[in-house]
């Protein structure tokens, strides 16, 4: 790994970072700028939203920044010279018309760096749902529908997947055929889907409760949209963490950057595209998320460790748990929502000089 | 030094920080929450404004976040038991009515706090101008003025210490009156003066046009209100950058907390003030101010000498330059602020492991 800047494992880079912002706590943009920033890149942050906590709390308050105020936003920083972004990451964005403001910039930032291929870089992460629940409106999806196609790396979940490519995906097989889709109708270059849980999972224990074990699937295509796919298995940990997606993309951003400096010449090439005779294994897109995956294994696990330590679940913190009966009930599940924040600014090191644990094999 | 947490100063650190937030850009809450995250603390981030960059460019877009957003989010997190704040640091706030918000809220943590000593610390940078210019409206100042008495540390520039104590600073005499007033006048246990520029300063040159050393005057009171005042001296850089007294609050609070946290017994001292035999070269504010003068002057340097790589003045990027006169005075204005934007991200280890060149000496 070539190190600059004291640490920085990638060059100068200048990212765009549109997403939520929560004033307490760590998900959207509240991690991917402090993640991306750690590791040394130059993040312009526009927040979505500012909310007083993210919304598994089950309550927050605060505001929606509008379609307009985005759009005013950018025009700001344009008019001053401070659009000239490396990369652009971008997650949750309340609503279709606010979602149809920030494809609008990348859409601009693409085209204005067409005649240099590989000089501007798009990570969208198509944020609308989990586990089969849709938790934006409907009129979103089709939104993302039709910014997929000038992304070059996306990073759905499996039920994201799902909606994207219209394949339900029950097994690797169909899951291989989602991929394949999501190349071949978008065009999109770079494809990882994040969590994926299946039945017939490696070392899946039938008659456990909860998966033993998880694995995050990529894909980086040919020059004629065949799927190159890879497969990273690690083990789960028991307990449901927020942020976890945002906290993946930001580090994708710098990890894919990383990846594809540390490999000749593919800097200048068309959205970082590997050559055809490339394997799935050795593509850089390969060696950025099993670094990305060591770092969320080591934060993840340190998190979980640090709730067992007593910030956790049925510790009474500052008078909650006072009350009774549904009272009761909903202080402890704030008290618990408090416990499972990530827990990244103790743990530095393991942003930036993860071990990797596990490795990318053959799907 | 006691290190916790794999290079963290402090032991677990909750801050409330409000200030601006800017998209492109270091100033406000941008710097300090960065700051202080790499130096691990869990930071809630309250953002006064999102504009699109710093008010230096001479444009921006953008909006400010009203009185009313600012209780609502600060009722958001304490209905979800998120208020649990050891430490608040306040900057740039839009307006009187904002800024009674923010007091507010200080207030209302100051008064919870009031039975455990210690156990809750406010830093107040009281923004309001510079170089004799007022850059808030006249109606902010007397809210400052009936704020500063709950505040446990306050940071003014030498303007906003005239303002604050109406002694006019002119010399290390009235410098140290001002100071005592303010320790007399508003109870304030902690004062830094930052960036104070007098004719008569030690190594100044009588003709040259811009200063060649600066220096920092801080105090820690006694029980009886006598300020026990130190300097410290250090080397003047040619260049105005936006953000420094955010940055040097921001370090500030980590390392007041990290040097209370290595003195036997302070932690638990009302407002962390030392007794009254303690020598002001001996305050923990003292080394704090070495610690944070350290990582500002390292900084400071390298952003200074990136600059003269060519990232700066006279270079044209992205289009800037082009047209004729006037646009084009613009567009290098426009230019050259972005370029002195503080590059922090890039020097992690000077916010984390600076080393102390400049130590307090007797005022």
């Amino acid at each position: 790994m070539i190190m600059n800047d004291k640490g920085a494992p990638v060059p100068e880079t200048r990212v765009l970072a549109v997403a939520s912002h929560v004033v307490s706590g760590y998900v959207g943009n509240k991690i991917a700028v402090f993640v991306m920033q750690s590791l040394g890149c130059d993040v312009a942050a526009l927040n979505t939203v500012q909310f007083s906590n993210h919304t598994g709390y089950g309550q927050w308050t605060g505001t929606k920044t509008t379609a307009q105020e985005i759009s005013d936003l950018f025009r700001g920083l344009k008019q001053s010279y401070l659009d000239d972004f490396d990369m652009m990451l971008s997650g949750y964005v309340p609503g279709a018309e606010a979602l149809e403001a920030v494809g609008a910039i990348a859409k601009e930032l693409k085209a204005k760096a067409k005649a240099r291929p590989g000089s501007f870089f798009w990570v969208l992460d198509p944020v609308m749902g989990d586990n089969g629940t849709l938790y934006v409106a409907q009129d979103v999806v089709p939104v993302y529908r039709s910014l997929v196609p000038y992304a070059d790396l996306i990073l759905p979940n499996q039920f994201e997947a799902e909606l994207l490519s219209e394949v339900k995906i029950q097994d690797m097989p169909s899951l291989a055929r989602a991929i394949q889709v999501l190349h071949e109708r978008y065009g999109v270059p770079h494809i990882v889907i994040t969590s994926v849980s299946l039945p017939q999972h490696p070392q899946q224990d039938p008659t456990a409760t909860t998966p033993r074990s998880l694995s995050v699937v990529g894909s980086t295509m040919t020059s004629s949209r065949r799927a190159r796919a890879f497969q990273i298995v690690f083990p789960a940990i028991d307990c449901y963490f927020s942020g976890t997606g945002d906290m993946f993309a930001a580090l994708t951003v710098v990890r894919m950057r990383e990846a594809v400096w540390n490999t000749r010449h593919l800097g200048g090439a068309e959205a970082w595209r590997s050559a055809d005779d490339v394997d799935a294994l050795e593509l850089p897109l390969a060696r950025a998320v099993e670094r990305v995956l060591a770092s969320m294994h080591e934060v993840l696990t340190r998190t979980r460790a640090a709730m067992g330590e007593g910030a956790a679940g049925g510790v009474v913190v500052n008078g909650a748990g006072a009350g009774v009966g549904e009272e009761k009930k909903k202080a402890a599940r704030l008290v618990r929502s408090k416990a499972t924040e990530l827990r990244l600014v103790r743990h530095l090191d393991s942003l930036r000089f993860p071990k990797v644990q596990f490795r990318a094999v053959r799907v």
